[in-house]
């Protein structure tokens, strides 16, 4: 992970006429795959080595230099010369300064720009380029024109952060572990625990200390499948609730033009995140249900269940059909739209829709989602409510606590779709402020172009 | 949603030099996501409001003037200026000329560049900008390209769509929902309700009806899925059928040099949301089928069989087991191959793909599939198509009518691959034209190059 | 197929002033759906047609002149020209040289381009474009500059694969039929047809000639679903067993910077492959195993059960449930982690990752599904290994032999993993050289930047 850099001669004009000389100090697993795809682009590539006779293996077409002889013949051009840094860091703040400023202090005649950090030898090697971010820092834009053109040659996306300072940043990034995860994660983890503890009391304690009966192997799979529904449940609902929120605030501060609260901001931010944690677990769940009937237990009960009461009769129970089948359907209907959700949330998917396409998607299908999957619940417990066995030391069971959220969410959602609400809500995202007069919106609409 | 427009400053040379100024007109939610990301990639912005005091926060490191300075300070060395026009309507034909159209009519000295609109502030603030396609248009070159420079240094793939003349079909775009799905998208919810009701004539009314059963819970589950693997193999025949009428009018006309009729166009241009959509049904069938054994109706059957006919003994029946057996196995391949054509029509997917490769897994594939599927609604109904008792009320049931259209296709896929058809086919295709004298090709080859 | 060749004015400054005009060779498929595309990005169109009457319809705005009258045009200013051929070849080495070499001595004047040749009429038309990757190689950087701004235009991303001399190579590409896929595909085709023979004869064969019972039907299902996880399996174990070897290569070396042998860089590259066929017989597997409750033979063993042994109670084994759960449970982790893994190697999801990122997916979350799905393997036969009616004529069954390989990369990893070992390589893969003296690499590490 040693620092590497490249040096790019920029021979203004003359670069588009024949190939720009690069050289690449270190060679490495990151500076022989770049190289390589330097030279399929049709740059020339020299390696600047410390030991140019044992560094192994160079790229076909490439030359390599001792690292001071390769660094004398470019100081006799320093002014022409940009230096891309590509160092990272094995931990945070492992330096005092970025590596990128502390090059250019040592080089200061040279134009340093920071970037490409985040390339990895091995998406070089394996040609995982097209349409990747790269980042680009400097405070020359000349050179970092002239490094962008080399990696859009490379077919990666370059974003230009900016001046050296942000250097540092850019060689945090590398270091980052999925950062917008962390949180909805955390959340997902720790529902899943509480009711994970919540209905191990409930089902398998009491029924070990009431009834006596030793039901522990249900901690596989039968308590797994009702928690994982409800954890889904709720992080989908978590998805929607903060839009909700901020509606009302909206409404409440009748205008657009204000911050929200920090904390809703940074809950906005990762409901992508929260969503696709919500479809993870629905998914376990479906998988979980198309394997009982395989599972012992279920087969023994059935089998059992048939020796037992051989002789009383097993009449058909209509509304047991209807109410099982259409809380299946439910279910099965949910999990098909969260899917589709999933499926608008790739990257390549999601950048093909226009907005108006991608929110209709995300907001009325998402919405439509949480609903069928709050109904998914309502159903399984139907006639559960009312019944007083239910309770079983005087706590509910999960699948009541769970659908807290969404039905509040749902009902917030409802007052907002509201005629009067709704109008208001319109007005105000397209501008309008309650303190401010209509005539003087008038004349601005006016002047507006 | 009010009008938005960006004034870049081109600065020719310079611009490379120092980081452009961008003003931005509007602090709105658009405004002010995109400002903050120009800031990242190194451009100076300031914003236009009508109140610069209460127009809310604008991104770290932005200035805020009054729209009237700023317009002023510009016009100053209006013979410099780009307008960028980002504004959209809420409805079609809203006013009665484009919007970017009116804003040069306003400003005649600027060069105004329509396009951008298609972002929305949500993507631009969670970074899901990469790849992502906008459109231009505008009358100077100079100024697209300068816009198109600052698009794609945000990380935004640029189309260009030719003059400002095309300003209306791209304030048009962000309002389009899906259009490409329309058709498609009736075409299947028609045949899904004419099955539905069909079957639901057939299977619930003739029972309540002849044998005085109430079996309306059937609707939930039992109908539906035997709805949805019905369309989707229409809908993947209606997906192949177009290519192969394609191929047999080439045939017919002898070149491939002549247009096809404007439905036939359209048909194949929305191939693959019907292929899609296809596989949306197969994967609803896929997941009903893995609750059947779950269901309660199912399991009251099992129960119930055994309680009664507790005497007769049960046989083991070999051929039905090779049949159901082989049934499930096809049903299982057809999917696995479903999945497979969707994966490939993923945008990044197919794009990875040469188009030979890419022409294989569609067509090859894709038939594939279509034949896999076929067998698989045969073999369900193997020993049913002669006996009587299938034809309940003199109608057919539901999978025959749905294996009409496959067979159709397969049949002529079959006529062709035979050898004779499939070589003029492919001369055709190479741009021999049987109206053409063959030595006349044979000189042209020559001076072809 | 005729090679097709686009001819493009290269108007120096002029070109940012006024759209180029782009004379098209040929009014096929490609070059009309190229001209569309060309047409709408701002460019002016001309075909060249050797029939201008009856060559079809060619798209809005675009003329077509006499092929011959259009290369006198050309010829008039050929100093300014540059021909890009994009044609292809029907199958490879066609021709004695390649196309674009054969044109480069036809028109020694023009300066000749090569690529875009892996563009199909279909993603043209379609708007398949933003993001796909194209490639040109030609010996005038300029011209190539030309051509990969109109490129660029497109939508496309464009690699330079150097000077003319590469369009053979570029020629071939189109040819290709997932070639990285070849090796593992026979590799797990090879591996299927081995286990199926195997458990063929163990199961079927043997019952029917020690027991005399006819099970061929299981041939269908139950043995496929024998086969696929143990395939599965050893694909898994196979797309990491390289990186083990590597890692104990470079430990016996005490460097890394010697090249690895042929035969391991070729399975290195192809272990994104060789993981994707894992993911794809782990589905196969899943929708296997749901629909087994619904199969006919499984639902008649459970009647013909209850009708047998009416009498004999039937006692619940909670030891049995137990292991039968946690082995349900660690299969649907497993395939969980898989779709994971899976999903990550999507280019659009995989290109947004950091490479630390893709490294801890990749790496991590791969080891740990293989050490799940091992886990998977053993618990399936838990009390099976030392019962001697297991083994059929001295034969192990086939979920032992599938258990080697992934037990033994497990266990390679676990010694890599060990505090020693890890800091060797780890300091190794920094660089470090167990030949090299400390104190030297210390003081490069200062001249180092």
């Amino acid at each position: 992970m040693k620092p590497e850099s490249v040096a790019l001669h920029h021979l203004g004009a003359a670069a588009a006429l024949d190939p720009e000389l690069l050289c690449i100090f270190g060679t490495g697993d990151l500076g022989r795959s770049l190289g390589q795809r330097l030279l399929q682009s049709g740059y020339k590539v020299v390696y600047g080595s410390r030991r140019p006779h044992s560094c192994g293996p160079v790229p076909q077409g490439a030359q390599v230099q001792h690292m001071a002889t390769l660094l004398c013949v470019i100081t006799l051009h320093l002014e022409l010369i940009v230096l891309v840094d590509l160092s990272n860091n094995l931990k945070k703040d492992m330096y005092p300064e970025a590596n990128a400023v502390y090059l250019q202090r040592l080089v200061p005649g040279a134009e340093v720009v920071k970037g490409l950090n985040t390339l990895s030898a091995w998406a070089l090697q394996n040609g995982l380029l097209a349409g990747k971010q790269v980042f680009l820092c400097g405070n020359s834009a000349k050179a970092k024109h002239a490094v962008a053109e080399m990696a859009t040659k490379l077919g990666l996306t370059v974003l230009d952060r900016g001046s050296l300072s942000a250097a540092r940043e850019l060689e945090d990034f590398p270091l980052q572990l999925f950062p917008q995860w962390r949180l909805p994660l955390c959340v997902a983890l720790g529902l899943t625990a509480f009711f994970y503890f919540y209905l191990l009391i409930r089902d398998v304690l009491y029924a070990y200390f009431e009834d006596g009966k030793d039901i522990s192997f249900r901690i596989m799979v039968s308590l797994a499948n009702k928690v994982f529904p409800i954890v889904s449940l709720i992080m989908l609902s978590l998805c929607y609730l903060p839009g909700v929120i901020a509606a009302f605030i909206q409404l409440y501060r009748g205008t657009k033009y204000s911050r929200f609260p920090d904390w809703l901001d940074r809950w906005m931010l990762c409901r992508k995140q929260i969503g696709l944690i919500a479809l993870g677990f629905a998914l376990l769940h479906a998988i979980y249900t198309f394997i009982i009937p395989i599972r012992y237990a279920v087969r023994h009960k059935l089998i059992s269940r048939m020796k037992n009461n051989k002789t009383t009769p097993f009449n058909f129970d209509n509304t047991e059909a209807w109410a099982t089948d259409s809380f299946y359907v439910l279910g099965i209907l949910g999990f098909f739209l969260y899917v589709l959700l999933g499926l608008t949330s790739l990257p390549s998917v999601g950048g093909s829709l226009s907005w108006r396409e991608f929110n209709f998607v995300q907001s009325k299908l998402g919405h439509l989602t949480l609903t069928i999957c709050t109904a998914h619940g309502y159903i399984y417990g139907w006639n559960k409510f009312l019944r007083p066995s239910t309770y079983k030391w005087y706590t509910p069971p999960g699948y009541m606590l769970c659908l807290v959220v969404p039905s509040i969410v749902l009902v917030l959602k409802m007052l907002l779709l509201l005629p009067c609400v709704d109008n208001t809500l319109t007005r105000i995202r397209q501008g309008w402020e309650r303190t401010r007069l209509r005539e003087e919106e008038g004349e601005i609409k006016a002047t507006n172009l």
